[in-house]
Formats: C-alpha cells, structure tokens, sequence
C-alpha cells in the first residue's frame, strides 16, 4: 500500500475542473502537519466561490494565493507569499496544473494565430518554468529536511520533495498521427510537448537535490476545457492521479506517465 | 542515385552558417529552373555582405528577401515579395533554418529569464509556424503542378512539395539524460522540442496535399552557434543535409532524421 502523500503541497489553476478537485481531495485525505497552497488566477471573483467554500469548510488547511502563470511580477509575488507563510519546512510538492488552451476546439490551423501560438506557451510552458526556478530553494529545503524514502534505496518520492507537472497524451509526438484529426490544437499541443521536454529537464537539473520531476496524463476529463463528451470524471481522474504520485519513485523521475503509471512515449 | 532539388527553394537565416552554406551549395548544384529565396533579418547590413556576393556572382539565380522571424509583419511582407516573384510555379521547398539560442551557452537554469523563453519560442517555432501557414497556397500549387515522384508509388518529395523544419539532436526528449549536462539550454532545447511536435502536425495536416514534412539534425555544426569545438564542418554538414533532402519520400514524412538518413527517437 502505498503512503498518503504529506506536507506542504502547492497546486495551481484550483478555481475549477482538475485543480478545484485536486484540493478537494488532498483536504479530505491528508494529515494534520499537511497544508494546502491552492492558486488561481482571481481568488476573489465569482468563480473562486467553490475555492473559496472549501477553504471555510477546512479552517486552517487551505491557503488561497493568487497566481496568473502569464504574469512574471504574480509568479514572484506568490511564491514570496508562499515563501512567508511556509517557514522552515520548504514546499514537498508543487504540481503545475493551470493551463489554457486557445483558439477554442477543435482549433484548426486556420483559426490559429501568433497570439494564440506565444499565450499559450507562456502559461503552459514558461509559468510552470519560472515557478519551478522560483520554489527551487523551497523544495530544496524539503528534500533536505525529508529522510530517504525507503528500504529500496529509493530516494525520491512526491512526500519528499516534487514538481508533477500536468500533461497530456496528446503532447506525444509518437502518437500525433493518431490524435491530430480529432484535436489539431497547435498551440496547446507544441506547449505540452515543449513542457514535457522541460520535465524532463528539471529531472536532469534537479537529482542531485533529490527532487522527483514527473509529468502526468489525467486521462480525457470533463472539464470545460476537456468538454462534455470525455469520458473520465474529474472525480475518477484526480483519484487515479494522487494514487499514481503517492507512489512514485526514482524509477518514475523524468517521465510522462497516465495516471495508472504508463509511460507515454514522447 | 538521387535526383537533384529543384524549383522554387526559400531558404531563412542565410546571412552565415548553415542558411549561408545552403544557399551556396544550392546555387552550385541546381538547374537552369530553378529560383532560390534567401531570406535573412538585415540584407542591407554588413553581415548579409558574403550572401550579397553570392547573390552577383550567381546573377538572376538568387532573390534576397528580409525576413525577421520574430515579426509578423516582416513575414507577411517576405511572404507577399516572394509569392509577387514566384509567379505560378508555386513552393518547392521551403527550408526552415533560421534560430535563435538565448541566454549564451552553456545557458544554466539560474542565467535563465523569461524573456530567453519567449524570444527563443517566437522566433524558433513560431515563426515557422507562421511561415509555413502563410506559404500553404503556393506550397499546395508547386505540389498541384508536379506529377507524383515515381513508379514506387511515392507521392511526396523535396522536388515537389515540402517543409524543412531544421531541428537538433538536443531536441530529443528521450536523449536529454545524455545531452542535459554539456548543454543546458532550457530555452533552445524547448523550443526545438516544440518544433518537431509542429513538423509532425504539419505533416499530418498537410499529407492530403502531398506535402512532405520533416526535422534534419545537422549534427554539431562549427558555426558561431555550435561553437568552435564542434566537429562538424558546415560545408559537409549542408553537403549532408541536401543529399538527404533530395532523397527524402512519403515514408519519411513527419520524422525527425540525422543528416545520414537515421531517425532520431522524439
């Protein structure tokens, strides 16, 4: 069996879909020294309200910080809010969930513009670098306070210290001939190639911390973006996913995985 | 043996390097009919002056064309100059070479900014992007007015119809452990990743009008890119890398290939 994940856990894009439940569920599972840093872009607009609730409902657990990954001058202001309130700890796992996806599906290369190409790189791709570069020395912190994992000689794990960046199939470009037709979504599909390229990045550049890097498919979930003939609830997705990074290890660092563990190929 | 490129040919990058040497080499090599498109940021400036040579001693062979990959309006001006002179002929090739690598090897996280990640995104995968896109027309009539490549059934080749996206070994995800600590490169290394993932879009979209699709690495080239310590020559590097062009068909569209032919794993 594997150990509930633990500590202080920053998730970004939590006003809705995947992010929203990402919190819901991690509030419900973990224990009382864990602590949740959930970001949006708008904590305080209308469509923060289910955040918002949830917090209330768990007094204490759940900090609200306000994030837009666009926003270099945000990313830094949230990470030195979250740097305050963390203290000596360090954050043990940052998933990087907040993406966008422009022009609207099914995006084809005429309706697609430069604006759409350059948007949606920086919020999917250079957000979740700058935040990584950002919260380096907090997950430093954490690696180096957090004992070796287990007997097995594994060092790593998502209790430790760990970035999970969230990406999907549809990143592969093995499997591009098999998606384009349904999906053709240039940017959104060069932006989570290029992240999983960064993934794999972190994975080399941060061993040596004991940093676990991986990226993750949630499967094809019904969410706004992700419409309402996916096949998989945000429920069953964002349950198979905290399974999945309860258990990663050394052997995971550096992949893209489905959240039943399959690797993906690139 | 292989059939020689031909027709119509856009070039970008050649004020030096590889875009430079590809430009000479074709001018030596190719037919009575065929037009070559150099495309570079500042014809008028003293750096463009070995390919303004080039262009006289080659008279009525050679049309020197500004292009800034990182401004749409300069593309859609290099776009309208270049469809004005093709006249009916359509694209036969248009070879994407032009990049950026920002901030200077060997380019470690922590001298990383934003911007690098921006700059390098626009013009390394966005404006190829844009290019192709703008070029579709006259890529689609070259193909139109070719008669299929051969009695293989092939119907796709570089003499017809096709998008040279030039790529790099250090795009391969699947090879960043290896390559990761000689040459760090977050920005260059995301950027090419992207790249392939458009070649392989591209490819997929583009195959119902024949347009062949693909990534060449050209190896580790001694340019000012590459650096003085490469062991590659430019000369047989673009010696390489046209002698795989001209022998390139359907089953080698939307892969990413080493100037021998080999395909490199994404």
């Amino acid at each position: 069996m594997s150990e509930k994940l633990s500590g202080n856990i920053l998730v970004t894009g939590t006003s809705r879909g995947i992010g929203l439940e990402l919190v819901r569920q991690l509030v419900q599972q973990v224990g009382l020294e864990t602590h949740l840093y959930a970001c949006c872009r708008k904590p305080d607009e209308s469509n923060a309200q289910p955040l918002r609730d949830l917090a209330a409902q768990y007094p204490g657990k759940i900090s609200i910080i306000k994030l837009d990954m666009s926003d270099e001058d945000s990313i830094l202001a949230a990470v030195q809010a979250v740097s305050e309130e963390i203290g000596d700890g360090g954050l043990n796992l940052l998933i990087n969930n907040a993406a966008i996806n422009r022009p609207e599906s099914p995006a084809p290369l005429s309706a697609t513009e430069k604006k759409h190409m350059m948007d949606v790189y920086e919020t999917n791709v250079v957000g979740p670098f700058l935040l990584a570069k950002m919260f380096l020395p907090l997950l430093q912190r954490a690696a180096e306070k957090h004992s070796p994992e287990n007997d097995n000689g594994d060092q790593m794990s998502c209790r430790r210290s760990a970035i999970i960046n969230v990406s999907t199939l549809i990143s592969s470009i093995e499997k591009c001939p098999e998606t384009f037709s349904m999906a053709q979504m240039y940017p959104y599909r060069t932006s989570k190639t290029a992240l999983n390229m960064l993934t794999r990045c972190q994975a080399e550049d941060f061993k040596t911390h004991k940093i676990l890097v991986a990226a993750i498919h949630p499967g094809w979930v019904r969410t706004d973006m992700g419409g309402e003939q996916a096949p998989v609830t945000t429920q069953d997705s964002v349950l198979g996913m905290l399974q999945l990074m309860s258990l990663l290890s050394d052997k995971d660092c550096g992949k893209l995985l489905d959240r039943q563990g399959n690797p993906i190929p690139w």
